[in-house]
């Protein structure tokens, strides 16, 4: 069944917006009575029935909430360094969604190679891997600097770790006890972080970690870390 | 420092190939006395200096073996249905690559949407994702019915599973024990196994797991298994 999203899906009606209205009417040729599913991307999922199919205003008429048993994201706050090549950026989002990410913070670091991403297009995309791999979970896209998001995440309860490819550093994310539901993840850029920002991240609580033994690229970094939070499981706070 | 693949790395002089000599001359212009790196995708690599130019046979001389620490593939034969687009095959085989399949066949089920695949461009992404990725393993590639490849695998000594999308399977891939160090990974097509694939694989030791608690898309399925199989550790055996 074809997958919509809408910020807003409580109340009886509900009036898909123009792109949304496009997608279902244009392109998916719903008619009236069709039935089809609508997200917020904030958990909630509903069965509706097209009531207008009106290519610019498509109006739906919620039939009921479908109450889903998997959780609508896996509490991961993924934050990396965004690549030189923007598709790398991209798939990362795409497949981030697919696994369940919370949220993803695209981190200006010193060895940044990119600190300018299309925001815009980046929220595009994610309204339609939302709606492709059919989770209910749109994650929070933001642009931040390494110390800002460090700082802003200051008092967060949250397991927090830092992806340092450093010889000494034996530690693997997935071995890590967990002790909270929300997990951060920091994975620098290919340059890899300075050590002032794995000093300050160090100084402020994250653990550093490795991924696996190899020397991932950093969109396949962020990747493992989706994995990861997915398989481990928080322990009974 | 540039890798490049050959399949033969022993003596003291050895010759790439037209392409790989392309590669390193023309692409990477490289000159005599260049020092570069050079892996038989079967997990040796060495260090060599660039003896001849020659952009259609460049000779390189090898100076000493490189010896890594990290073992050069995680044991994971996987056996995917092909997608009906090509490009996530392909995203798929780079990735895995990165990660360090051993081998990925491509299986040809009830209801694969894609039955044939052009396996020469696929050995040449195989070369690239190697070189890009600096590992030393590259994988083998086949394509085969599905039957045939549990027939060729039955007396194979390894974990055997097979993701399968059943209500009432709520065994994790990531939670079971690893006995061997060899493990296989069926991924079914989008329209999942058929239900005599399923039987034919459980009546040959395959053992029907979860890949998360989401219906993934084939590629992502694949690529869960190759972090899966780098995460688990096998028990001593």
């Amino acid at each position: 069944m074809h997958y919509f999203y809408s910020i807003d899906i409580s109340g009886e009606f509900m009036m898909l917006s123009k792109e949304e209205s496009e997608h279902c009417v244009r392109v998916m040729r719903h008619r009236e009575g069709d039935v089809v599913r609508v997200t917020d991307g904030r958990g909630r999922l509903a069965e509706a029935v097209v009531a207008m199919a009106d290519p610019k205003k498509c109006l739906l008429e919620i039939r009921q909430e479908i109450t889903g048993s998997i959780p609508a994201h896996n509490g991961l706050q993924l934050a990396v360094a965004p690549t030189k090549n923007a598709d790398r950026m991209e798939w990362l989002l795409e497949k981030s969604i697919e696994i369940g990410v919370c949220s993803i913070t695209f981190l200006q670091c010193r060895h940044s190679e990119r600190t300018r991403l299309n925001m815009e297009r980046l929220q595009r995309l994610s309204v339609a891997a939302l709606k492709q791999s059919q989770t209910t979970w749109l994650p929070e896209l933001k642009m931040m600097e390494f110390a800002e998001f460090i700082r802003q995440n200051e008092n967060i309860l949250a397991d927090k770790f830092i992806a340092w490819c450093d010889e000494n550093n034996q530690r693997q994310l997935t071995d890590m006890p967990r002790h909270h539901h929300e997990m951060i993840l920091l994975v620098g850029p290919e340059g890899d972080f300075s050590d002032e920002e794995v000093a300050m991240a160090r100084h402020s609580g994250y653990v550093e970690v490795k991924l696996g033994d190899r020397r991932l690229r950093t969109e396949t970094a962020g990747l493992y870390g989706c994995f990861a939070a997915a398989i481990s499981k928080p322990l009974p706070s």
